[in-house]
């Protein structure tokens, strides 16, 4: 095999997981990694962290230094644009720092371009007239958009925030501004906070938030944003459930209500796109250009149970990468697909989902009759000290038994996170609800119980949607 | 279908198990357990926190209590001792606290007798003469045994305790006793600490003791226990591994070097005994007495990976309880097997394992070439506070890259006991070391990482067998 130049466009998580992989598998290979702004690597999912001061300075965010990178092997243009695609020639015009443009050869490209802040139709936030950093109202999505909030909180000392939207990053930033010391007020469009969960399970982390002096407002639109003519002070118009208006006023504004794919610099070169508007890639992470590849945020996602979808993860990021990588050097890996598992903290407490929810299931075209029951199982043993409830939605198909998705919250400690893995990792093998009672998990009683959690809520399930099919059938033995 | 009458003998995991599920089952069926002594269905797992002080009552251990378990329509009869099996007749016969013998008849039996503390060769712990709880000299293993332990504490005030032996109760009873106040020594007659896992994890353990101020002693045999003739105090006489001999004095001395399967009952009805002289049973948990189950510590374990073994282990006795109660009814339930899958607290400190070590899986004859690889990710990202390296030995098949086991030893709030449960969802589906990084497991940077720790420890065990396997079929596609 002759030594192959792969050039990877992104410098986030499947860029980077790219041509890492690629590094990995042949050090012959030629890697040069084109980064739009001049942090390659960084955990985006970190920057609630540094926002709220619990990560002291923004350049332990990343994943790797930019000498790390290179001491792989790889090339890593930062402050490097890519402006267009040259599919025949197998060349990626960028342009640099300097503003010098330029076209790299490639033999393979892989395109891992990312997502962009949605920018809701809210009245001040578009047209000319726009508010934007300068006037404390912020998106957030970037190391340059963290840094211009730093700056609004440097400079302007806010006392108080509205964050619009609450579902992962709303949540975390909610807490971080709290954790500066800020008055926060969260404003959510849909009746219940964290909507990738159930709202019985969302409720809880609404909770938790007031609890930390969090003011929630949910089944709420914010209609326009404005600045006080007479000073810094911003006012944020919104209407609630029952159609009444009202404003709340605010130092800070953060609007962050979620993503959309970048697909610019492929669709231009004539990438077919897909659901939601991603690049369509195949299993092999193979776009409709020949010998170009896309990964991460700015692709459809083959999800296990669902087939194609839209749903953008870091984790998910880092395995189409690595397959991208390697499929890029020649090899055969087949992205094995998403379960859509997440997890958030929120405070004290934690919030996990993987697989689907009811009317996820039901909407699949599966032929699933999805059904969820909910328990509250202990996380370890009553007796040890320091016990706490853990809410749980399992998810199951009545008709087979397939397990479908789990949901749970519990207290921080309580292993919420790792909990989820379980059912995640038993979702990836096709169980069934029944099936999870079988597993050899680990007990001991300052950790779990006989039964751990997971498997009595798989039990609950049981009991409730199969207990008399199992009874009819030993009956009929 | 007729109401069937099951009986039960034991009152712990595996008795209850099978009464629980068979009274679920069928509602009509008339449900026996038979329980040798008062304290059915509790929690010998607790023990150690109930004699440390943070469990506050011994009814706190109860799983659950009396009243519950005749709430499900089951007879629960307490004092009462299983004398024998009349296995043509279909009677088992009893004597019950008041000395009555009575026979009780039955469709299907299920004994689960359990284990009972192995008592090691050593002078002063067999013989006429031996020492025993009113000296000071415990075994523990039961309830009974705890309140013999409990009234040495109360009376005899030990500053000081030997505890000879070193898994897994005899850590945490090392770490009981040293909450409680006392001076303890540890004697292993093994060269590591939690013979369990790898010796490297072992002293991991071991340091963790130590730090706890726990004199730790291995690879030294004990070989007397005798009572000073001027007091209360005992003496321990050990030898260790250069052969030079000492002696250690205490108040107290607590013998827990392991268990063996109480089988008498079953073997004296003929049933056939298995490895380590477990009574024999198929996946069905039938014993080889027509309509006699048996289920629990002492019967055969079947594990996944290593066949019929023998693995007494509460989770285990939970499973194959519950399969045999089904059974019992005329069901068709198989035990799915074990993987050995166990954790222990010891201090701050949490080890665990599931599936095989090197050794162990070279030595089950399935013709592997296993392989073991270290690696110590934190268990979340650095940058958020408390991120602390979790130690962990993946094992592998070389020559299939199947993953054979894992063993993990972390800070206590490190998620190790759920970590460990991925692994052992992952083997139970015989993945490959390389699929673990297919699973979609959750990400928050206060919980995990992108590549949770779990995934990192496989690519180091694939890095290390298997890159060259996969840089050569790169080369040759």
């Amino acid at each position: 095999m002759a030594s192959k130049r792969i050039v990877a466009v992104g410098g986030s998580d499947a860029g980077i997981s790219a041509a890492l992989r690629a590094r990995e598998l042949d050090p012959d290979s030629e890697v040069t990694v084109v980064v739009a702004d001049a942090y390659p690597n960084f955990s985006i999912c970190g920057i609630p962290y540094y926002v709220s001061g619990e990560v002291g300075h923004w350049s332990n965010l990343a994943h790797r230094t930019l000498a790390d990178l290179k001491a792989t092997g790889m090339d890593v243009r930062t402050d490097t644009l890519a402006t267009g695609i040259d599919v025949a020639g197998k060349l990626l015009a960028v342009r640099g720092a300097d503003g010098r443009a330029e076209e790299l050869p490639y033999d393979a490209l892989i395109v891992g371009t990312g997502a962009v802040s949605a920018r809701p139709p809210i009245m001040g936030l578009t047209g000319p007239d726009a508010l934007g950093p300068t006037d404390g109202v912020h998106l957030l999505h970037s190391m340059g958009d963290t840094f211009e909030v730093m700056q609004t909180i440097a400079e302007r000392r806010p006392r108080s925030a509205v964050v619009i939207g609450a579902g992962y990053i709303g949540l975390e930033m909610a807490e971080a501004l709290s954790t500066r010391g800020m008055q926060v007020t969260q404003i959510e469009a849909l009746p219940e906070v964290l909507p990738t969960v159930d709202s019985e399970l969302g409720a809880l982390v609404h909770a938790e938030l007031e609890t930390h002096g969090v003011e929630v407002i949910t089944g709420t639109h914010v209609s326009a944003i404005t600045r006080d003519p007479t000073g810094g002070v911003l006012h944020v118009r919104a209407t609630g459930p029952t159609g009444k208006t009202f404003t709340r006023g605010a130092d800070l504004v953060l609007v962050v209500v979620g993503v959309r794919p970048d697909t610019t610099l492929a669709a231009t070169a004539g990438a077919k796109l897909g659901v939601k508007g991603a690049i369509e890639v195949d299993e092999y992470m193979r776009t409709s250009l020949p010998d170009v590849y896309a990964a991460g945020d700015c692709v459809v996602t083959h999800h296990r149970l669902l087939g194609k979808t839209w749903l953008p993860l870091g984790t998910t990021a880092h395995k189409q990468g690595r397959v991208a990588g390697e499929n890029a050097l020649g090899g055969r890996r087949w992205f094995a697909g998403s379960l859509g598992t997440q997890v958030v903290k929120v405070f004290d407490l934690v919030a996990a989902r993987t697989g689907l929810r009811d009317q996820e299931a039901a909407a699949a075209g599966r032929g699933w009759t999805p059904a969820t029951t909910a328990s509250r199982p202990d996380d370890h043993k009553a007796y040890y000290p320091g016990a706490s409830p853990v809410s749980i939605r399992v998810t199951g198909d009545t008709g087979s038994g397939l397990l479908l998705g789990a949901q749970l919250v519990g207290r921080r400690g309580a292993e919420i996170s790792k909990r989820v893995d379980t059912y995640a990792t038993a979702i990836f093998h096709g169980m069934s609800v029944d099936g999870v009672s079988e597993l050899d998990l680990s007990y001991t009683p300052p950790l779990g119980s006989p039964w751990d959690a997971v498997q009595v809520a798989a039990q609950a399930w049981m009991s409730e949607h199969q207990l008399d099919v199992q009874r009819r059938m030993l009956s009929a033995s």
